[in-house]
């Protein structure tokens, strides 16, 4: 499945240039509209084939900017961080080109060629194979990912470094690796092609080459703006709505019961996931007034404020808008506290996006596999995702509508809006059904809990959350 | 100047939470209105006084939707970075209220407290002296700062400590002090005391009075929402305008000779900026089609794309806008490389938002101190900051608009807004020459540099560069 590598000519430069910038703002004009992308361009190659000279021509034949160019030195990856994490930030946003000298693959050659303990090819495969799923993804969501490897011969290699300018020389150092060494540089050869089907291989040899064939590749995959397609092919197999949804339990609890069970399992709450390793995030979703607030506030009962954080997911602001829907969770994710609460999440995208038609329904079915992805990602890397719904009956539901209407200080909680998602009750029922028979995984299972009674539904988060700490 | 210590008394909480709750819709409602404003509380005390409780109850109080909870553990004061560096980014936005248990005042009493090195009174003193004019600055741009300190007594916190449950025992490690040492506590106590003159003081000792006269402090600054005034008193002294604006030198170079002087100063700056310890920012403004892009070009020259980062700055988004004019700078400077070029800046401020009446008067006039406020800190924090304008004749615009009308590759240089800037050079020229009257500092001095010849302009940049790196 290697890569058909693309045939460019030199061309003439002053009109490689205005092509350049002609489809740089097209791309840039594509803000917002329905064939917006974006250009992620992840380089890496052999030390001083011309990386840095290349980006260098490309920022002088067109306009610098709207090119930004992120340049990281390579990171050992490491299992308490999935391989995105420390990018994610920098994934361009609409109609932006991002060159980033330093990515994933960069650090999967530093991990892989480490002296002390070196990736096994079977892990290094599966790092490979992860990161694909991950540009797919990102693909699917309108930002393209175009690799580069910049390579060069042993032997030009080595002329090189005899030349080189002692000032530039910080530059040679910074990968780790000894490039006088042509064992090391053997087996970096033979890693590298363990992941570059799929990358266009740029010679560095000859710098006028190297140069335009890089503009032209990029300019190649500017031209290309995507129809976002919306059309599905295909029935869409609806899942049958679950009993607990169509009729949430009814049990009741005696006050005195609840407070009693209540103080123990908040103090066992807190006391677990203090002292577990792992990070914990913990996801809401349910109809309006299930009791989402109220369940959260009995899960931090016995926390400090500053132990955890919540996070009260509304409609994207514009500039989250303009990334991959997962874009505002993977920064959220990464600047947190140990422990992260979610009061909405990343379902929207299968539930209000899907049921206000925000999403096209090829973006929504797309959607339960990138969730998935990215849960496991959060798993591999020592977070516990727990997610609850909270089932609420109808009837219920309009009581505590009424309810809040009525109260002075719980007036603030109810809107126009909320009655209107009400009328949609049965669509949201469908939407969560699907979400639960294709996001219920083993490594972040759903938990239903049924929420008319609210001692009864307190209780149950806490012990759900308990459950998947293994603390209960 | 000690603050008037305002007097509360216990309230009905039902009651007290209603009216949070309505004054925290209507700052909220703020956003976007001649009346905006955010709201930040920096938290200090002492230990077990109870400032987790008290937000605790605060946020059940409140919609905790809208409050957001930064808690970071005392970090030492360096001399590479400015007290605010690391707190900027959670500035809060229009609407929004942010708690910062860690804050610069916390910093503050670790680096003084520190046990190797100490910080003597003066330097004390003029960090709090630099943090209120900070929390000035941030006031004046609709960003209420309120600061509270939690006290307690001696011997009611040895009695805490002694109840303490020993799974909320790590809270008390964090901030590295010793709270069973007496003297300890006393120096602690005295050193506050030189900074909390105009804190609100709570005293922790009883619960319930703790967490309502907090509550009921925020809620009378919540309601407190400001007029924007933007009348000034006094008439405006404008600053005569150099003739080094009005009649650009016009010497010209020879090209040879502009060749060979280039390499030597493109070289040179090349490794000056990279053998000084210190980080470089320098900032262009001039008018359109001074000649911006071409200097910064040159700049770059020897330097590799990965050692430098350019931002061009334009109108700023609307969650900019949101913020202090001066946000989305600390939020770029924060995450720069060693050397950062803007293209445009923070002088938007007194330029075209003075000469378009984006900003009141009363805005750009107090803005002069606060950019030379934020220059000097990043001057103390290792940073050189070096300003050039780039000076050209009308006439010589209209040719180089002209030429950039007629060039393919330079057509999308020039727009309709660039004719319409074009109509108000005077305006324009009045902006520069207060701008260089007010802001041209020891620490960063402004270079004009004439650009009717480019050839000399670049050059003139590099030696404005290299002086101020002590290099030339």
């Amino acid at each position: 499945m290697s890569k058909q590598q693309p045939k460019f000519e030199i061309r003439d430069k002053e009109q490689l240039s205005v092509d350049l910038i002609e489809a740089q703002y097209a791309l840039k004009d594509s803000r917002g509209k329905p064939n917006a992308k974006s250009t992620l361009i992840l380089m890496s190659g052999i030390e001083l084939a011309g990386k840095g000279e290349a980006v260098k021509q490309l920022r002088e034949w067109l306009d610098p900017r709207y090119l930004r160019v992120k340049a990281d030195a390579p990171r050992m990856l490491t299992d308490t961080e999935a391989f995105w994490q420390f990018y994610s930030e920098f994934i361009p946003t609409e109609g932006q080109i991002v060159v980033m000298f330093g990515n994933w693959y960069s650090d999967l050659l530093v991990t892989a060629t480490h002296v002390a303990e070196p990736l096994d090819e079977a892990r290094f495969d599966a790092y490979v194979e992860n990161m694909r799923s991950f540009e797919q993804d990102l693909k699917n969501n309108y930002v393209d990912v175009i690799k580069v490897w910049f390579d060069l011969s042993w032997k030009s290699l080595q002329k090189r470094l005899d030349k080189i300018d002692p000032s530039e020389q910080h530059w040679h150092k910074l990968h780790g690796l000894d490039w006088r060494n042509k064992k090391q540089y053997d087996t970096l050869q033979n890693l590298r092609r363990r992941f570059t089907d799929d990358w266009y291989i740029i010679d560095g040899e000859d710098e006028t080459q190297r140069d335009q064939f890089f503009a032209q590749y990029l300019l190649q995959n500017m031209r290309d703006l995507p129809e976002h397609e919306s059309e599905v092919k295909g029935k869409w197999q609806q899942a049958k709505i679950p009993e607990s949804l169509l009729k949430p339990a009814q049990e009741k609890l005696d006050k005195a019961e609840y407070k009693k069970e209540l103080d123990k399992l908040s103090k066992r709450i807190a006391d677990s996931m203090r002292f577990d390793k792992r990070n914990v995030v913990i996801a809401f979703e349910g109809m309006d007034a299930a009791g989402k607030g109220g369940a959260i506030k009995r899960i931090v009962k016995n926390l400090d404020p500053r132990e955890y954080e919540i996070h009260c997911i509304g409609a994207p602001e514009r500039f989250e808008a303009r990334h991959p829907y997962l874009w505002r969770f993977w920064n959220r994710i990464n600047e947190a506290e140990k422990i992260t609460i979610f009061d909405r999440t990343w379902y929207g995208r299968v539930l209000v996006e899907r049921v206000e038609e925000f999403a096209s329904p090829l973006e929504w079915q797309r959607a339960y596999d990138e969730i998935n992805r990215f849960e496991k990602d959060l798993f591999d890397s020592q977070t516990i995702v727990v997610k609850i719904w909270l089932a609420i009956s109808k009837d219920e539901q309009e009581q505590r509508f009424k309810a809040r209407e009525e109260t002075p200080h719980k007036r603030f909680k109810i809107t126009a809006e909320d009655w209107r998602n009400r009328d949609k009750w049965d669509d949201y029922l469908k939407a969560a059904a699907d979400m639960f028979e294709r996001t219920s995984t083993e490594y972040a299972p759903w938990h239903i809990v049924a929420t008319d009674d609210k001692y009864t539904a307190r209780l149950e988060v806490l012990r759900a959350i308990l459950k998947q700490l293994k603390a209960d």
